[in-house]
């Protein structure tokens, strides 16, 4: 048997990465901050991706695609958004390599400079905007709802699989709207669809909310977010749903003939969820034995592994495995059937838990006799020996019930994380044991970034669905209205 | 009404360039060579996406991710490779811009330079099979078939939008294998792949053929090809399928334990097909009216235009309609129900002519009183009036007829367009016409290269199923078994 990974409550950290290893869904490449996401870990990401694609074109969205490149001169237009993304940027500056004279190899050749050095994209709204200009005449052209898959590149120093890398792949939706009200309600709908998708989809529960000034992204007047929280306390924001107001318009002279005849800027949103996703899919639910999975996102909802001597108990054993298959598979779940004889039932069992598959299902010639399997869930880690007889229904309830499980785990784990606190001194020893902390804010951007400062702990967001409650700033003892989520996050 | 398309025969360069600009499939974008794929022109590829992708699944493949970004090392890895593509890499030498002191806007940041250039990847094969390495260790990782869907970038200097553009999107498998006859078969499945989409979903006639050494991919020991014939008589080169051999793995090092305990190189393949497929579709078939696409790729497969005068009109006709497209639907048939009334019935039906929609129903109130309905085809351009009873059963034998009937008209086209040419008088004279001319060569590369000096007509392949023939060079009159196909070509 292989060496377990390290346990959550040892080294969070090196968990989460000794998990990703092992349950083969990335690595690392030679490229300093970029990785790989090998096939295990893309077929994930591909449920993913088809789930949401769906849910954008359901709410009248339609995919494009734009450059890569981004003219230099393109991030200037925007003030807050160059000040944003100008230190993170991969810039290209030739375009040809050529044998070194010395033989040393090929170096880039300083006579195939580019005129305007280009931006490898860190996000689109430059290059869309510039597009939608020309797209754009007349109230007649709008609402325009487009979303884009794409890789973008924001160069970091400190970079982590799935979590913050200098390459990731991502959705961004770009829409433009004739009012403000227009724009403001698709940056709504947008956040409820990230959220219906981490909850229903990630079995992940969130947090809507706004973000304060601080936190905004560069170039947005508004910014939603959805935050969760994993099994170390921390928040993940897992996507973000902007309201530019009229900003990229303006910069980019997007105007539109009004229904009144008048010429006006259009409102704009963009939002993005991107493959940070699977990290937060990772920390959100896996445990010590490795992934575990939603049925809904699982590549393999069902392992079937038989249990046999030779040939010929195989042999029996698949007269009866291979119908169910059909079955399962007839029934929509995916099912691998694991014949090899490279490795024992006991290392199969490790490997499926490792690869978090929901259900397993093991039969031997004991089985095969009494017409029974053993049915293995991998949340609970509980085993039962079951008729094999209504199997499928069977199953299809199991999914189910471990889907709302998994969510029911998570939603309680973050209800006995979440404190309220009232001073400064709880808010201090708490933020050191983790959680979401509810506390109360004046609203400054000065308290905010002591708080920083101090603690390390942030706004999280300011919850979109909390009541009103009157309060005191932790920090500065001013009066406020909502108590808002701080949190240590990734 | 618009100003219709330049004809093809009037000047088909621009009526390739204002069919896509009309269509509203695609425009170049602000940076030189890159271009937008707008919605439209996005959907259609996304048909191509999934149906490619069905079948790579089909055929054991799994999709995964590798980086953007490719050490400049690397790729002097393989000698040819890098002899392939240096001349044609964008080259990403800082990671930081800043602003210019003189108020000028942003600076590429001089202090932010790379320790070593990063190429943006022109193709992936020094990347992933860096990965391979760390891969593959025994007969038992093998086969490995991966499959990836990425943007490339090679720059070049003359661009025309889907045929050759600066970035392009496309899928390329990378596989690994045991034996040299393996990985040719692989190599030789792909070509299939590629060439039973290209005949049954593009509903475009192709030759499968092999690469001469001269048109090899760089780094590979055979070349495999379709070639599909476009309406001006010229050639397009539809995807391509390479074998290898052992380069990749020498250059990287990926060597596998074999069943009997020895160490070798494992053999490689890599294929793909790309955005340039987009171009292939709207040349193979469209008209001087538009496009014209063939129903399996159509985004919209019927169009149903209601002719009112009035809101009262529109609600009994749209009483009638509304069940129909619900049962089209359900067929799985997708529909497009225009009740606009920003525009005239007529100016729809040239618009949607323009989008190469291939069946559109009119109803009017005449026929909302005879039960009947207009039927239009795209493809021939006819029209009937029909009982609108029985009307699903009806379309859907209609589309697979468009289907077939496209594919007729350019499987005929390249028939009379395809000549057996012995002379180099007849062959210098016909190539001035177009079309593919199957000649004798006498399998040098200074001929191939004197003929396509004199003439501009290349050898696009030797046909994989073509009939021995004894016979002599049409340009040096050496002895040859074979005819091979030359044409100019895109």
């Amino acid at each position: 048997m292989a060496k377990a990974i390290p346990s959550r409550s040892e080294n969070y950290s090196e968990w989460y990465n000794e998990l990703i290893k092992r349950a083969d869904l990335a690595e690392n490449s030679a490229v300093r901050g970029c990785m790989v996401i090998k096939p295990y870990g893309f077929s994930i990401w591909e449920k993913m991706q088809r789930a949401l694609d769906d849910m954008f074109k359901e709410t009248g969205h339609s995919n494009a695609y734009f450059p890569l490149f981004i003219p230099k001169s393109f991030l200037s237009k925007e003030a807050s958004h160059v000040e944003g993304f100008a230190k993170e940027c991969a810039v290209v500056t030739h375009y040809r390599l050529k044998n070194a004279e010395d033989g040393s190899g090929v170096i880039v050749d300083p006579e195939a400079k580019l005129e305007e050095e280009l931006i490898v994209r860190p996000t689109s709204e430059t290059v869309i905007w510039s597009s939608y200009k020309n797209w754009i005449q007349s109230y007649r052209d709008l609402p325009l709802l487009i979303n884009q898959w794409a890789n973008v590149v924001r160069w970091e120093m400190r970079t982590r699989i799935f979590l913050r890398t200098s390459e990731f792949l991502w959705q961004e939706g770009h829409t433009a709207h004739s009012t403000a009200r227009e724009a403001m309600e698709e940056t709504t709908q947008m956040l409820n669809v990230y959220a219906t998708f981490a909850e229903e989809w990630m079995a992940m529960p969130v947090i809507r909310g706004t973000k304060t000034a601080n936190e905004r992204f560069a170039g947005a007047d508004d910014t939603l977010c959805i935050e969760a929280m994993m099994q170390d306390g921390k928040a993940l924001q897992a996507g973000t749903s902007h309201f530019l107001g009229q900003n990229f318009a303006k910069a980019f002279d997007v105007k539109f003939l009004t229904k009144d005849n008048q010429q006006d800027y259009v409102w704009g949103t963009s939002w993005g969820v991107s493959t940070r996703l699977m990290g937060a899919l990772i920390m959100a639910h896996s445990d010590d034995d490795g992934l575990v999975l939603p049925p809904k996102l699982a590549p393999i909802q069902v392992v079937i592994i038989p249990i046999f001597r030779n040939d010929e108990q195989l042999a029996q054993l698949s007269e009866k495995i291979n119908p169910l298959i059909k079955e399962l598979k007839k029934a929509g779940i995916s099912v691998k059937y694991d014949t090899s004889d490279a490795n024992k039932p006991g290392w199969k069992f490790a490997e499926y838990e490792l690869r978090g598959v929901p259900v397993r299902l093991a039969m031997g010639m004991r089985d095969f006799e009494n017409n029974t399997v053993e049915i293995a869930r991998r949340d609970l880690k509980t085993k039962e020996t079951i008729s094999a007889d209504g199997l499928v229904a069977h199953i299809q309830n199991l999914l189910e019930e471990i889907q709302l499980n998994i969510y029911n785990k998570a939603a309680l784990f973050r209800q006995e994380h979440t404190f309220r606190v009232d001073t400064y001194e709880a808010f201090k020893e708490q933020i050191e044991k983790g959680g979401f902390l509810m506390a109360h804010w004046d609203g400054t951007s000065e308290t905010e970034e002591a708080i920083k400062e101090e603690t390390k702990a942030t706004i999280r967001c300011i919850p979109l669905d909390a009541e009103l409650e009157e309060g005191t700033c932790i920090y500065s003892g001013k009066p406020s209205k909502q108590r808002v989520v701080f949190a240590r996050a990734y």
